[in-house]
């Protein structure tokens, strides 16, 4: 099996009206954004996407839109859909329901519950997942800041060995780096024989680092996915040190952006025009403070210049 | 606004089959057992009925069935569904799914997530739910155990005063009987518009002493309602000597069924004939471990006696 | 090496003037109770004892106590001394101080760190201690509930078998009965070189259960030692249902007390006679609530009668 | 009450041996280098210096070495302790001794412990610190990260009204440009009657963004004060855009550092010449990573260049 998980997958935000029903339209036009810059596909209902204040129902319709604008869009783009949930019954099912929606690719999380061996339950958990859906691509989403599991890196590699729909690791539990580094390793002593990428997540903070050590791409919820490509486009060139200049340059935004909270992303995705409210459901924050706005305003002038149009897909001498 | 929340509202567990899909047959004769143990109701899709690890759609299913079985069992026995949800809106939707389809009242939970101003989210929790559901009637669960959520006395008599639908406490905060008799105090003072009672939970683990402090009855998956009926009956009558007296000879009982883990419960569900199969949904541990069956089986016979057929609502003689 | 740990070792208060400094005329007066009662020994510096709020000299103060007193009953009467740190070096420097102040044991409970290899790093944590303290017996706290840490049964075991002076585990892990028994199912096959035995804790909460599965005895808060001492009696002697009618008739006692917050506990020591005050450091909660102190009285009487005088060792009679 | 907490406070690390005890002449060594490197003084024994890890003595070990440092210096150079502990007696003696050994100031987080009033703990908590250490100014930590509580605004705002030896916060609490702002705010209605600072901690991840907000200094243990006393130098003038220069171009170095696991930080601190050993005390891991400390050094030589000796205090040359 060969991965497709190359490249830029940006992780979507859901847009909500201020009574926070779905704004299914807002919702296509973003995911066509991220069609016309350049990315391969998008994940969609992920933590950023807010899956976890959302019906079942809700769910389906925004997997229809996407699958909608990916058919429709004359490319290649994939649509990947986070399907994680407490029960595995549940993730399977709910994985079984993109598959049939026309998805490319599920995303899918560890949930914490003491298991007599949790380890055996984390294998069992994927297995089920593909043995439901047979054939679909399968992200193993490792991020023990909102899962609490922390894998290990021979049951990492267990599980991509044990269940050969799992083609991509997004590896988000610190430090990347050495986790990367040492998945890495393992591999190259016990490959598995299905093709299995790794792909930078955490709003690309590490990002300079982790493609050093040999991820193939984002798949992140940072709002530049212009500047990701160009950062992977340059790493996977070999030219890392054109690529960690992209990264120190933007890093000041990188790290703006993954301030905790959902509100400060979606208002950046509002400046880019990908959302018409940046609203957030209940019960988190419903939207940034005004001094965030303020403070990502005067950032985004000192990035790009005043007169930059950050609605469209930035040109690439933008950041050249 | 009258309570109708006194007596005995078992938490259902919801029964599985060995694959893992629900075994509804097996739900509609827990549910009648209910009936016929003098319950006054029953709470499905608790924790104890695993509803964190079920799709929407299944949900639905059980609530069928048990509005089924209350509208045709010839006398009133009211239907309360769990509906927590990590977000507000889902969980108004869910509630609004419940009441659509025949329940008479759903239980809600508060969920953990920072806002800056938590006490004003969780008021919002429920006023919103009672804004989508006008009428219904509401169970506000303070379980801190399982959300991580501590309500103090003020905002829990603050939400009975805001949200007049909110006519039932399932107050399971530790230590139980002084924050039951702290609420009643505020309410001694301050007295809200709507009858709302007090019911006992944990396993009745408490119950002797939550009873003396002013509770009204139970909801609990404690599996033998009739005990906890003939409790609450003396209590109610004003012979605490009694309640205690029933209290402490089925202690031993409520000791070893409420300790942790789902499979201990369904085991004895499994032995009083409500369920074919204790099967526990993953990743939680599938079934009780044999140590604690075999346990389990002697303390009933030494409880019971070694003739006693406990798949019937035990006869009044059994624990007078 | 044999072990000691047979019989009834009370876990201790700390007894706190209502200035919050230590009143060791108090503690003095607790171990001297516990001699009478007839207890093999006592354990200090616990999570009970509050040893998370205190300095190292107030520590070493409770030691020289505890040490005197018992060195001076004309009896063997052992002291254990929790040393659990955050430190695995503190862990061990503590527990040297508490060899060389005289203790005969100390008690030792795994804190929660992300090692690489948490497993490798909790049998260093023994072996530290073992090592800095040569020929002074260790008990393991198994103790989910206060460390989050969850140790495997092979775990467990893997300790005792590496860590000759591992000579007793505090068992705490719930479901208990179905843990001691896999310990002791392992130690069939097994065996380790030492003489270990399991004691049971927690209040004595599942006390009657824990005691079917093997353990020798108790090392818990429970404040009527005497009562502990009979059920122990009872069981170790083959007659568990003796031991299950005394634990199934002192149930209330132990449930009511096993309530969270050491308030609580202090509150029935108190009653005992052996704390001048109840008062709980900050920033606990320094009292227990009226609501409690006065359901407490009446169950004392319930399950005593009112002219029992409690501030003695309770004569056989009255649980037999 | 003036502050004396502007400009730049290194956090310090704890050099040990690698047999796990202390290196005092390490330790010394380490507090001179802040010396020379301009700092205004430093902060010991806080998280980053593992104090959880000690025992109280190496504590008092450690703060004489400090105090003897900074007293023969030749120029004011303050010593700051934390002296946080889980009982409120012990933070008030730890901080006593502090002051009896010459500490100018400690530094003190809340604990998390359930109060039926949370904020009036918090508040005791450093009133009674302050009780205790009459004129010692204190330092109010507030790094939810490693506490788990979440302090309001308002209830920081009331601490530092009623608590007037509190002259300084260490603020910590994500996003903190806006809670900077929010305490600003309040002081600018209701000013405290002492002058109390805002420092920026979390190895200035958020450096450039905090100063914007007010931040009059750094507190952090991020291993290059030299750039931090530049960035605040330049925003103390007013010259922001020097300072937001100055923070793009050394956050590359920042979010390396600022990776969880005390032995990233402690390896660059190694390689400054602070340290012997960057040896980090069990249970946490001993070392960085082989690949996190190779991808350091080429961190190291693209940011400084490859002939840069950064065992001296960077000349400004380098950063300007």
């Amino acid at each position: 099996m060969t991965s497709f998980f190359k490249g830029v997958y940006p992780i979507m935000a859901t847009p909500f009206n201020p009574d926070e029903t779905l704004d299914l339209d807002g919702f296509r036009k973003s995911i066509a954004f991220m069609v016309d810059a350049g990315a391969q596909g998008a994940t969609i209902t992920g933590v950023l996407g807010e899956s976890n204040r959302m019906t079942d129902k809700e769910r389906e319709a925004l997997i229809r839109v996407a699958v909608d604008v990916a058919g429709t869009c004359g490319r290649p783009f994939r649509v990947c859909v986070g399907t994680s949930h407490a029960g595995i019954s549940a993730t399977a099912d709910l994985s079984q329901m993109a598959q049939d929606l026309g998805a490319d690719a599920v995303m899918v999380t560890p949930t914490k519950e003491l298991a007599p061996t949790p380890d055996d339950m984390l294998v069992e958990l994927y297995a089920r997942v593909a043995k439901k859906c047979p054939g679909l691509p399968i992200v193993l989403q490792d991020h023990p800041a909102s899962t609490q599991v922390h894998m290990s890196v021979p049951l990492l590699c267990r599980i991509v060995l044990e269940v050969p729909t799992v083609t991509c690791i997004k590896l988000e539990s610190l430090p990347t780096p050495a986790k990367i580094a040492q998945v890495r390793q393992k591999w190259a002593q016990v490959p598995p024989k299905q093709e299995c990428t790794i792909l930078t997540g955490l709003g690309a903070l590490y990002g300079g680092f982790d493609l050093e050590q040999g991820t193939e791409g984002f798949m992140t919820g940072f709002a530049f996915p212009e500047i990701l490509a160009a950062m992977n486009h340059a790493a996977q060139a070999g030219d890392m040190e054109r690529a960690h200049a992209l990264y120190a340059r933007f890093l000041p935004l990188m790290v703006f952006e993954q301030q905790p909270g959902v509100a400060v992303r979606k208002e950046l995705y509002r400046r880019r025009g990908l959302l018409k409210s940046g609203h957030v459901r209940a019960p988190a924050p419903s939207s940034v403070s005004p001094v965030l706005a303020k403070a990502l305003e005067k950032l985004l002038v000192r990035t790009f210049g005043s007169g930059c149009d950050l609605t469209k897909p930035l040109p690439a001498e933008v950041f050249t």
